[in-house]
């Protein structure tokens, strides 16, 4: 088998970028699979997302391509390697079963180390599947000592990314910085928004027609990280503010589920508030 | 022909509404068509919706009506009638294409009286389907002068409803008031909410994925009278700010017509700051 | 708590039906939650669902509506009781995992009997969720004689409802009519329709841009009987024939668990070849 | 205004042909503002769509193109220009009223030089917009002598796109052929598909719960070219098949408007009886 590679370069845009990127890979003789371009007109900014096949040695091509780049080049090349994922969640059951089956039967190029939560209520249930589930009550805890020890274990476990399953808690900024960009969270989105709480109750007396849900990257403004995907299904004034709660569920689970799909298949970039996702 | 009827109904809830209203029905020999009924746990408050049809004085159906139902219930007969309509514009061309096509091929049960508009970019276009327009300037006139001139205009056609489309002058509530729960209006929404000018601009900015357009009745706060409908179309980080306009268009044109459609089939309530639908 | 019941009625259409039925309820003071009515004008057919709750002898309710109602009417009571299912498999895991795990955290009103299957794969993953799963491989067997051995099983758990999620295998008549109406299959469909096989392989060769998946009752004929439900989701030329059966596979698990949800809520009266459905 | 354009190349897939096309545009200066690639497995084929600016002498571009790529190497280079359009309609307005006033306000690259229609219908209506309708019926004319008339009116337009809005007349293989990938044509799809005629009426009767539409380019065999769009809308069993067709009606012409707006910014290749769409 012909290993396969996934390039992802961002810069500041000039002309010949994408010229000076494969002959690169023109001179290692790998072949392009796909390939994708983009120049944010914005503020001037080139992505390029690459897939090839062959036998390489990617420093190589790495050091050439550093060279051959604008300064302040990002560019990352990633294997085909599983990406290893710790998930976090509270009571609700319904992201973590999406994703937990998913990957258990090979949709998703990821393996589950571990599930961490504040509750025991989905222990059995994550253990069933063969994956270890910490309980870390926050109980009396301040919330940094709480996540001190969600910390601890993180750090033996060495995630690529954390994935919030319906994490009910707060994040503390430097938390979120110690992964910037590898937090994946789900949240539930109103047309119009509705600030403050019970919002599916909110949005039923407001008679909305449409419920959706956004999967984001988590930056230090809650559910205020760059979108990485959304979707919305509609509802009507049948259903009280559960039953639209229980609509909300569905759309929470395929819209994170999708996210953490495309994040794991390297298409998605992060461009200060938003990302830029070839898919 | 037999006529059609559609008979609305709303009043508190009590055992026994359904079964008072068809006995009435019954008693005149008419045939129910069509059957929506719907109570607010909330509120304790029903609401019905029958379509019937049969050789009736609707006169004594809505007196045999008023004696059997609870006090306060707003009992309504609408026969098949073309409604009458007014449509008032400023320069954006695409929500006044689509009703004017859609009428003048008698897609929807509704005659437009007039097209009113602060500029006369839309006139030549109105005029082709042989309707009146009114160009009524607002120049240095203030927002009550403006106004008192479109009411002249009002008075004299007499219109059942009014629609906005895209007509960008906030009313005055003693406009709204006039036209309570007659008046409809379409705005593009967002995931998250935008506050502030360029929405677009701020939509495009933070990488929304996906644009949204809802169409309410108009009350006394901007934007936020009850929703009839919404509906959202995907969009990615290749539209720049322009290109979510033109994809909010698309949106925009087919939430109004379909919630001026609902309206005119005389399916939606209003019931404090929501609608209960029945389509 | 007062019991809910549900009541479907369908017969030949007349006027003072609903008159009728809602006089029974009223007699026994019993209090209407909703209420859906359709005549089909096509052949003059009548379609009634209530719901209501109140202290009752239901055998008192049916009596009265068999006086009242024309000759031939169809009448059930359903109460909130959970149905029983049965869930017959071949290998892929898509929708029994779907299944098992929304029925696991009680999002249906159904208990999973056992999971029947020609094949073990699925055996452990089912057996997590403790729910009996049985190996009936077809072997050497006549489809007559594999058939007998499935039928021995569910004599044995009399369920409500079959599910096919995803089996494979052609069902007898004799099969099928012994469950009239109470076997729901999911099946992958296309725009255009494919004959033959590997019509994933021909959708991807034909340029399709969307996938959808149908669910049915099962009837005599192959793939043919009442639609439930229908779903697609849009797919391009980026994905190959592998790509599009797993996107298949997402829209095949939504649109089953929509249609069971549906059924066991007793919305889905069959009418001939189609469905009338209340939701 | 530094000038665009769109460069469109497909031909047999080898290593570096990216490397090849953008070394071109970077001798000659040019800036790629996006770029697509796609590599066909199945025939090992390769297609890229460009767009670049700059001031070059296009006649240069492509003697160099022709000579880096492979024999047989199809290249074609578009400019801003306005794409001429020639529509034939037969009676029914959905589809011609939503591309003229598309057109008119300019949502399109396109102008509209005439409408031909069997019937004269939609002659008042197409000549406030100011374009030429031409009523040419078929009479007592074979299929081939209505055609000889339509063809004496399209050598005069030279158009380079036929859009077909709905002309439900067949077309010989020999008119096809003249105009090979440049007829689009709209038809309503169903799940499942129905032969034979009243496909809407048979659609009811099986109690469809969606709808489609599918834009496509002619072949020569009927309702059968490469697909450019497709999409769907539900319905249920409360429209009958007038109700389903009026809803076919609007989606008809949202997927025909999107069809022909990517056809017009050149992001349609047709491969085989397949298309790859860069959108």
């Amino acid at each position: 088998m012909t290993p396969k590679f996934t390039l992802l370069i961002d810069c500041r845009d000039e002309t010949g970028l994408i010229y000076k990127v494969t002959s690169v890979l023109f001179k290692y003789k790998l072949n392009i699979i796909g390939n994708d371009e983009y120049v944010s007109q914005e503020d001037n900014h080139f992505f390029m997302r690459s897939e090839f096949s062959g036998q390489v040695d990617t420093a190589l091509v790495l050091e050439d391509l550093k060279r051959l780049l604008p300064g302040g080049a990002r560019i990352r090349l990633a294997s085909e390697e599983k990406k290893k994922l710790v998930i976090l969640v509270t009571r609700e059951y319904h992201c973590l079963s999406e994703l937990l089956t998913r990957i258990h039967f090979n949709e998703m190029n990821a393996t589950v180390q571990a599930v961490i939560s504040n509750y025991d209520t989905l222990k059995q249930f994550t253990e069933n599947y063969g994956i270890p589930f910490h309980h870390v009550p926050h109980g009396e805890l301040s919330r940094e000592a709480h996540e001190a020890q969600i910390l601890l274990l993180l750090h033996q476990y060495q995630p690529d990314l954390l994935v919030l399953a319906k994490y009910m808690r707060v994040l503390n900024p430097e938390f979120v910085r110690e992964f910037q960009h590898r937090i994946i969270n789900i949240h539930h989105s109103f047309l119009p928004a509705f600030q403050g709480s019970h919002p599916y109750r909110q949005a039923y007396m407001r008679g909305v027609k449409i419920i959706g849900a956004t999967a984001h990257f988590v930056n230090d403004r809650l559910d205020d990280g760059p979108i990485i995907a959304q979707s919305v299904i509609p509802v009507d004034h049948r259903q009280d503010a559960a039953g639209m709660a229980l609509a909300g569920k569905d759309i929470e689970k395929s819209v994170l589920s999708h996210a953490l799909k495309i994040v794991l298949e390297d298409r998605v970039f992060v461009s200060g508030n938003k990302t830029i996702v070839f898919d």
